[in-house]
């Protein structure tokens, strides 16, 4: 770090509200938030960018009735706000600025070439540090209306200037100063992470607060790997108060730095550094086959969706629709889809760890999180980038650059196929190579990085993945040998290396699916497969399996938990759109590997994470209810989940309905997760069930040699 | 069919003995098998080869101890059979001739360099119709010796001559040639499949019984969507007589041709045909980065294995290793991973149906059902192929070309990666693609098609995927809409199309992984995820998650049913080699999605089967225990599967152990399945745990633009 002899802060900026946002402190106090220009600016973020998009947005005007906020948008918005007798004379902070979409039923009726909806903006406020006000700012008439929002536990998402301020606070206090002093740790090589604090009771109510852990960077960028343990300091996000410091880890060391730096810049010169395999791409000389028309509205072989940026859910995809190959008719599938929430809970119930149990979508912003991709290796170079808008907490516009990539992936996979034996006459042998559209975000919370992928393929499959990389979350520890571990002794994770313990965690993303298949009045079946015992005499085989088809009348009927041993098919279908031989038309879910929360039903933080309490639920469409943990996560009690509407048990059968899916991961560490992670993945699909009357790429052509692409090494042009 | 005028009969040949092996039938009542020199001559099979290959095996030397068998050899082992006295004076078939693998002590202590260990052929010969012999020829000596097998009910793998010799037989009889004619069908559109009875009692006993059930091929090449519904032919496999005709279905039409052809020539025609997306091809201009060594050894990155056809399991990877990036050290992972059973049960107690229970691998020869390769689609264009050499009954051998594909794929993820917000005055955002090695195989048994694919990855992890395409197997109805069926009558599946019936099933498809983990001394470990309380006052938590580590004393213990709440990992580890912080090197096995047999325990068929009781098992080391569902396993009575095997409960602990997987999948057909269904994949994966100190790609490179190809259009060359 060229610049650690500064005496300086270097701080938390409009860009980066990134989770446990890393705080890199130097030792002097002055610090400086970068001008609103810079933001708009593509020079200020070069190292950031690729060079495909323009990255100037200041003249973007909206197409679609669901296109984010532009520029011009959310200035009106804060220029309206600024105006209006609530915020005049008071202090007050944007938790989120963001599009109000038209109601359903417009978006549905809207076509191209029509006037767009009227344009309004969803505003989440808080004034004076207290009052919390949802508005809706109309941008075509100015008016500002205040939406009801009833009673709530929990407080709306962080903002960068909650937690600007939380540091600010924190190395302004003489207590914070001493204790890190006190555990020799040099104050310029620190680094910290401001973490949620979670709800376990009393101490957690009427006031905002957040709790920070520090890390040393001495000797590398990960300081991730390097924790100072046992020392927890919890501050008060409004009075700006450290309330408590714990301090119980004075013996334990603090790891060290070597063999934990994963920058190419450092390790390339490493007598390990690993020979490159030659290299390999995806091509496409003739240019990709999507288009992406007024900026979101995607187009791809047979499908077609509109996609955003959003600053809370990541990535949104809207009105994905596919065109029958049969009819030519462009037929519903998905209203929109976009994960919802996140849960991490850490398994250790000590001090320094109990509250680490994460909502990182309601707590932090999972899109806010989501930094610039890399264009050659987060992306193939055949990708096309789009961008992010959000708004800071006083309302100003900025630009995430590269925040979105779509591209045309081939993996060498088969389509469909069949071999004929040869000698029967046949010739045959017809192959369909599996081309796919991939739309990826990664959201880099803190120190793990979550790379969600919407993968469209040609069959009208949706395959959404997970996959998990980055750094663990470790805890420091005096052992440097397991076989110094009393027996008895629960380390709660994996010893990693010296003094460095990989804490037991799962991660959960909960996906909204609002599937309109053929319109928006659909139901859910779970078609149970079940054993049948044949009767005696009826058949040599005693028994075989039926698929039962039980239609789900109320929200109840469809809280699903998977079970191997008794296996469903969970369709989402319209009762009125029947194929040719009378099948009703459907998508089904279909689940991966995944995992289930196990923490106790009466747990605070499963209380607040209760949409992990089944892995698929059915909600009735309701344009409020779209967060799985609630519309106000932070510090929240759990009233406000899926769960808890769910419990409710209103009819969704020939409804508009909302499918919600779980992904889990429970994830042991091992030592090939040091010093930083391989990517784990996990996956589910959407995929047509007697939607189509028969296989929609029946008619898709194979790989023709004279079509592919001449390829020359880049030395040799 | 410009043939189809000419009354002769189009036989199985040697090149050929697919599953339910198509019998093309036309009425003259000749043929010829090929010639030998035929099926060892490239031009014969040019329609069925890539070009990269000289197909010409005939000087192959063996350099391995696990080279499969030459043509040389083969040939040797012919002519030590045909003048030995078991066979001098006695009709006789050779049911299997392969490679007998050496002692694995003395495989595993063999170099490079040093003379080959004694050539030996493992020969299954069943003599006079009657006595099945299991033989070793040893290549060098010339000795023959009978190995003793025991008692067992089963029947060997059936030979093509069986197939062949069975439907001249049924094409020879009267009744057989009325029954076609009463159902008015045109002998000259007729194709066959032939289907293995099972076992279920006395009447499959004691005699090789065989089932025939017919089609229609007028109007299309996709005869499987057009069953002679409810006609069934019993014939014994060695007297060739017809013993049964079972004719139910006679008011049941054969479906319609139409819109069931699948083939490109058909179909590039179609107003509907599809625009073909813009072309798209994996790269890599300065070649691939694997080698093969000696026509089986590949080496890739830090992967070393070795790869070889097999007729009854279809791929073999034996004497995995990878090479530690730390110390530069090869280390064993796997001695030897293949497929070694696959069950299919329909789920249809009737009549025609009851019976459809394959055991694929040892009925029909899964190796023997991989048909060539298609160079472009099955595989990408940077593909290297391997050919198959097998025996024919008679002991010639004949060459299977592009049996085996291997490439290195690249889709676009994303290897590890890790962004810090920009603010931080951290400018990272380190990312590695991920590019891996697939070896695949494609078994056509009859209509269903099975991927099989090992994926390779640089972090030391397989990733064993299987995919399934083909054609459903249908059966015949009355019905054309479903608004005509009665309430009560049950489908077993679900109408697709105008009289088309996809009848509900199963897949199962075990792994064969005998996992050495730096030597073959390993233990299993159940890793127990548990919900812990916590005691009144410990934490603010009431629960969180232990990770509980058993190891399997004996096999029982490794009797594993996968449960969604009750979740573990499973490793094998070597608990004599730990790392550095001391934790014993492994490998864990980690399911994808999967399905369990739900078919009675006592249902003759899931006797048979019973290796899909549970989807994981831990057997001892024992060279003759490689079939999931026994070596003999034609109308088998399951007395001799993997759980037979495995309720001995031998010791497990600290031995040479081998794991077993089985992956199912449950099929409730949909007309997108219709008349060839889209790939459907699932997989799992072997995964190091603390096999390494840390991430083994922790020192790989990022894609570098000035390293990747420069790519033209064919048309612009």
């Amino acid at each position: 770090m060229e610049a650690r002899n500064l005496l300086r802060f270097l701080f938390l900026s409009l860009i980066s509200v990134a989770a446990f946002v890393l705080v890199l402190t130097f030792l002097q106090l002055s610090y400086q938030l970068p001008r609103t220009v810079e933001l708009l600016d593509c020079a200020t973020n070069s190292a950031w960018r690729a060079s495909r998009n323009p990255c100037n947005h200041a003249l973007d005007t909206p197409h679609h009735p669901l296109d984010p906020l532009t520029i011009r948008e959310f200035e009106k918005v804060r220029s309206i706000l600024s105006s209006h007798e609530l915020f005049e004379s008071s202090s007050y902070a944007l938790h989120s600025v963001d599009l109000e979409e038209p109601e359903k039923t417009l978006v549905l009726k809207w076509k191209k070439g029509e006037t767009l909806l009227p344009r309004k903006a969803s505003v989440v406020a808080r004034v004076d540090s207290k009052s919390v006000y949802v508005l809706t700012v109309d941008l075509g008439t100015g008016n500002l209306t205040v939406r009801e929002t009833g009673e709530h536990s929990g407080y709306p998402m962080l903002t960068v200037e909650d937690v600007t301020g939380t540091t600010l606070a924190l190395f302004a206090s003489a207590d914070f100063n001493r204790t890190i002093v006190q555990r020799g740790i040099d104050l310029a090589d620190l680094a910290c992470l401001p973490i949620s604090t979670g709800w376990y009771g009393k101490s957690e109510e009427n006031r905002r607060l957040i709790k920070v852990q520090c890390y040393s960077m001495d000797g590398t960028a990960n300081f991730y790997m390097r924790p100072i343990e046992g020392l927890t300091f919890l501050l008060d996000l409004d009075t700006k108060q450290v309330v408590e410091i714990s301090d119980t880890g004075r013996n334990i060391p603090i790891p060290k730095a070597a063999d934990t730096d994963y920058r190419y810049s450092v390790l390339q010169e490493d007598p390990h550094a690993m020979k490159p395999l030659n290299p390999i791409s995806i091509e496409q000389p003739k240019g990709p086959s999507f288009t992406v028309e007024d900026k979101y509205l995607v187009k791809w072989a047979n499908w077609e969706f509109h996609l955003k940026p959003d600053a809370r859910a990541g990535v949104i995809v809207s009105l994905a629709k596919f065109r029958d190959p049969d009819t030519g008719e462009l037929r519903d599938v998905m209203y929109k889809g976009f994960s919802s929430e996140l849960f991490v809970p850490y398994m250790d119930p000590t001090d320094a760890w109990y509250f680490k149990t994460y909502l990182d979508a309601g707590e932090y912003g999972f899109g806010l999180q989501a930094m610039p991709l890399d264009p050659l290796n987060d992306c193939p170079r055949n990708a096309y980038y789009m961008d992010g808008v959000f708004a800071a907490a006083d309302g100003t516009p900025y630009v995430r650059p590269n925040m979105i990539c779509v591209f045309e992936s081939y993996a060498g996979d088969i389509g469909w196929r069949h071999s004929e034996s040869p000698i029967t006459g046949m010739e045959i042998r017809e192959v369909r190579p599996k081309v796919t559209l991939m739309v990826r975000m990664v959201a880099s919370v803190g120190n793990y990085d979550y790379i969600v992928d919407w993968d469209f393929q040609t069959d009208g499959l949706i395959r959404v993945k997970v996959g998990l990389s980055g750094m663990l979350m470790v805890k420091g520890t005096t052992y440097d040998n397991i076989n110094q571990i009393p027996n008895q002794e629960n380390l709660h994770g994996t010893l990693l290396s010296e003094n460095v313990i990989g804490v037991i965690h799962d991660h959960y993303i909960s996906f909204y699916l609002d599937m309109d298949i053929d319109g928006s009045e659909n139901s859910f079946v779970n078609v149970n497969i079940k054993r049948q015992q044949t009767s005696p005499g009826e058949s040599p085989r005693k028994s075989y399996l039926e698929a039962i088809r039980n239609v789900a009348k109320t929200e109840k009927d469809a809280q699903i938990k998977l079970k191997l041993y008794d296996p469903s098919e969970f369709h989402v279908i319209n009762p009125s759109k029947k194929t040719r031989v009378g099948n009703p038309a459907g998508y089904k879910i279909v689940p991966g590997a995944t995992a289930a929360s196990l923490l106790d039903l009466e747990d605070p933080p499963q209380i607040r994470a209760a949409f992990t309490n089944n892995q698929i639920w059915v909600t009735p469409y309701n344009q409020s209810e779209q967060w799985a943990a609630g519309m106000f996560v932070y510090q929240s009690h759990g009233e406000d989940t899926l769960a808890t509407r769910s419990d409710r048990d209103r009819a969704i059968e020939n409804k508009d309905i909302v499918l919600w899916y779980t992904l889990g991961f429970h994830h042991i560490p091992c030592q090939e997760d040091f010093p930083i992670m391989p990517t784990v993945s996990s996956s589910f699909q959407l995929k047509p069930v007697n939607f189509f009357e028969r296989n929609p790429i029946l008619r898709s052509p194979p790989n023709l040699e004279k079509d592919l692409p001449v390829c020359k090494p880049v030395a040799s042009v």
